[in-house]
């Protein structure tokens, strides 16, 4: 069956001591507000103006700060296996219902599940 | 006298080892081709689909896979120094007619300068 996946999360990890004055500098940088994501406590995000991206700071527990991307798919499994073949691999930890990998040179991203209905033909690529 | 400025460019910087094989993932990844860029021969990019941002990819000379993020901006000087009241700091290196800096929390971006006339009310932040 046909899936549907889109590049739509650039996400900030920042260290918690940081995580206030970055979230602080980016709304400043950006012009927009980034409040904090009620499901999520850990991020705060928000839709980037002009773009059908989000901006997401996410409060690490510990770590070093770095900036990583989330593709959004209507279908999990389906997505993780189609970028498995593609050379990803999967990553451990992630605290939520996303899978973590890693592209060929390493670099962590993550693939997140987005709500049924939310994906179509004009935002997002449909896998058939 | 005012200028404008957006995020405009997601980076991935990548060891000059995995780069092609990192490029042809993210291509398969994303449903698009992305072809090198004639004026920056270390860049492959593209514009996404359904989205009004640049995914890059730099083949590094050296250092680890790292992704950071591109404001473009018509003026460089103004947005330089508007980000550094904010809480910026200059960082070093950089390769071409761009300012490379470092969030509050040390994570590194990049200002670029844009074509006089490509930035407005319409795609960007206006800092009177």
């Amino acid at each position: 069956m046909a899936h549907y996946s889109r590049l739509h999360a650039i996400v900030l990890d920042v260290p918690a001591d940081d995580h206030a004055s970055t979230v602080s500098f980016w709304e400043g940088a950006l012009g927009q507000p980034i409040p904090r994501v009620e499901k999520y406590p850990e991020f705060h995000g928000t839709l980037l103006a002009h773009q059908r991206m989000l901006f997401l700071a996410q409060r690490l527990g510990d770590g070093d700060p770095r900036v990583h991307l989330d593709i959004h798919t209507d279908d999990l499994a389906a997505e993780v296996a189609r970028l498995e073949a593609l050379g990803a691999t999967r990553a451990g930890g992630g605290s939520g219902p996303w899978q973590v990998m890693r592209d060929p040179s390493g670099q962590v991203f993550c693939v997140v599940p987005d709500k049924p209905g939310t994906l179509n033909d004009d935002n997002a690529h449909r896998w058939d």
